[in-house]
């Protein structure tokens, strides 16, 4: 069998089956259609990535599965050469002289959609400057809460979806490595992160070849850094980047990832910069257990809750709760955080084809974060590991 | 007088005017209190910069001026250290144990703030796997809608916010300059915006020094690229990189810019490698027509509108209507699309303070497309261009 790069991508047909599976969802709660202004709900079902601006941009398709992209003039030929979809509805530009929502409903009218109509939002979200009235007004019509449904659906990932999901972890693991030999004292974050991404970015083009599809408005390539978490502020697990210097004894929280036609994995590491002190090895090892802790709890048919709720038992044990932040974790896809959730809240049955990251942290002001995340796929009877960057504190201190 | 970097700084004195400007709002409105969901809309009140996820987080005031952040515990440090807001109200996790709509509503209720409430969302966007119940239900209150008070105080821009855009545009210029250098035939695009943003970002972090904040969740640093728009890609203005390699002939469109305190400046140029046709010509020096006409139109007391017609008329007077495809432009600041816009259907007027970017675009199929975006402060009685990258023909032109 000869191996194609168009393996990496979503079919034809799995997007006329995402759509096909909507229109059920349709049919059976009465809709006579569906319109989606979420990006990425367009591109789930359409396969169109596009870059969000004021101009509204939607997903149409009625009961009887007839799909529209309704898009500005300015993305009639991108949605044309990227999407599946037959019919590109093109209005002139926002505001314009008449406001694109009633071109909108003068497409619903023409697609036989009224009455009741699936949206996931009551017209385009006010967002880069868009002002508009609600889409139930304009188009006098009930409107249906379509989000919970596409949110289960988008939860299960496909084949498909987890190769893409592998190749976007073989890809945060070389930039992962590359961040990994290229930290030193003295160098500054920034100058880190941007080397090892742009060196793990050009290997990663040179290996796909020219059908590399980063179908990221964001970035585009792997990309590793620390985006802050270095020493004490390593404490502060969403910090932003800081241009920080690298000194000896930091303790360093990682992120890599590489979007690979629009999926990202997250593969995220403590390291420590130079020998660990007593204090760094505790907080390390308990780190580690707790991580073990949330993949032994992990298979099909638990509920996402009993995750978490084996993870704060381990918190209380060991009386770690003042260094407790945030859930165990999320799951991940074409967005880099999605539902459900490992939280004690959350009582959703993982499910095979479920792709989690697993990542409990502890937090201490005056020392910094612990914290590693996996990418993680519940099988059939289990979890899979997607990524696979080593995990314990020897392969993690670098030397000084 | 010294110079101090502090200086690309918003000032907690205009932190708080901007707060005092919409707490005026909420009394001329009878509002008991304001929650914003926007995490734009939070930066711009609070100073508090943090990455969007499935964790609501709310800027929150009363109609005495009491100010508080709604974080979850994940940010409790990050926003006291962040923010000028004198309160920071934790819950533990979203979902959790009990939803976080039920803390904030309490918050509401704590702060006096209860009958009509302003808001940007009816509670947190069903975002990133993110589901819950609407605020004025849980909250029993009646929403006022604060967005379009806010978009107006934000499309005036201070002084500070200009000096912070100056700022853009100087490293968006390097990084410009960087990438116009290293395009040659063969290389891809992928390696030449990664190599001049590399390097533009290294020398801004070395000028303006360790006091340098991105203050965005998506990149650091300078950037400058060409998102794909290569050759006949270029007809498409909006589309994602290709990862295509250069072409002699090939018509480049081009983009740059920084994030300097969370500002972003726009600078766009259209390239050709090597000497150019006699279409390309024509198409090039009709665009830079356009644009001179835009800018000759542009000045305080003047409808947007005003300016897109004249271009559209320039359209109109030299049969160039199947070139084109979008607007003249829109503003920028915080976020890189803002309104209003120039456009035939934005009637609002041109004021001191507004900042646009000003780039009529020509679009062939077959051949490319033909846009500079330049960005520009209106000012007392005209306007200023920020950006002053070279225009003309001769100095776009790659030598092959």
């Amino acid at each position: 069998m000869i191996f194609h790069t168009t393996q990496l991508r979503i079919s034809d047909s799995e997007y006329r089956a995402r759509c096909a599976a909507l229109q059920q969802h349709l049919g059976e709660n009465g809709c006579a259609g569906v319109v989606l202004f979420d990006p990425d709900y367009v591109k789930y079902y359409s396969g169109f990535h596009f870059i969000p601006t004021e101009r509204p941009m939607a997903f149409v398709m009625n009961a009887s599965g007839q799909r529209a992209l309704f898009v500005p003039r300015l993305e009639v030929e991108h949605a044309q050469s990227n999407a599946l979809i037959e019919r590109v509805e093109p209005y002139p530009e926002y505001p314009g002289d008449s406001h694109p929502i009633f071109a909108l409903v003068h497409l619903l009218k023409d697609m036989g959609i009224g009455g009741l109509i699936a949206a996931d939002h009551d017209g385009y979200p006010w967002v880069f400057g868009y002002r508009g009235q609600p889409l139930s007004v304009v188009a006098g019509a009930q409107l249906f809460a379509v989000r919970p449904f596409i949110e289960d659906q988008m939860a299960i990932k496909s084949p498909a979806e987890i190769a893409l999901l592998r190749e976007s972890v073989r890809w945060a693991h070389l930039a992962h490595t590359l961040l990994q030999r290229y930290t030193v004292i003295g160098a500054s974050e920034t100058e880190v992160s941007n080397r090892a991404s742009r060196e793990a970015t050009r290997a990663m083009l040179d290996a796909i070849g020219p059908l590399y599809r980063g179908h990221s408005a964001y970035y585009e390539g792997a990309v590793a850094g620390y985006r802050g978490q270095i020493g004490r502020n390593a404490a502060v697990p969403h910090t932003l980047a800081l241009n920080l210097t690298f000194q000896p004894g930091d303790v360093l929280v990682t992120g890599a990832s590489a979007p690979v036609w629009g999926y990202v994995c997250e593969l995220e590491r403590t390291m420590i910069l130079g020998q660990p002190s007593d204090e760094q090895k505790w907080f390390f090892e308990h780190m580690l257990a707790l991580q073990d802790t949330a993949l032994a709890a992990m298979r099909p048919g638990v509920p996402c809750s009993e995750v978490d709720k084996a993870v704060r038992a381990y918190f209380a044990r060991h009386d770690l709760m003042p260094y407790w932040k945030h859930h165990s974790g999320h799951t991940i896809g074409l967005r880099y955080h999605e539902g459900p959730f490992l939280d004690t809240g959350d009582h959703t049955l993982m499910q095979p084809g479920m792709v989690f990251t697993v990542e409990p942290g502890l937090y201490k002001a005056s020392l910094g974060g612990f914290r590693h995340s996996d990418t993680v796929l519940i099988t059939d009877d289990g979890i899979e590991m997607l990524t696979y960057y080593p995990r314990d504190l020897a392969s993690l201190t670098l030397p000084v």
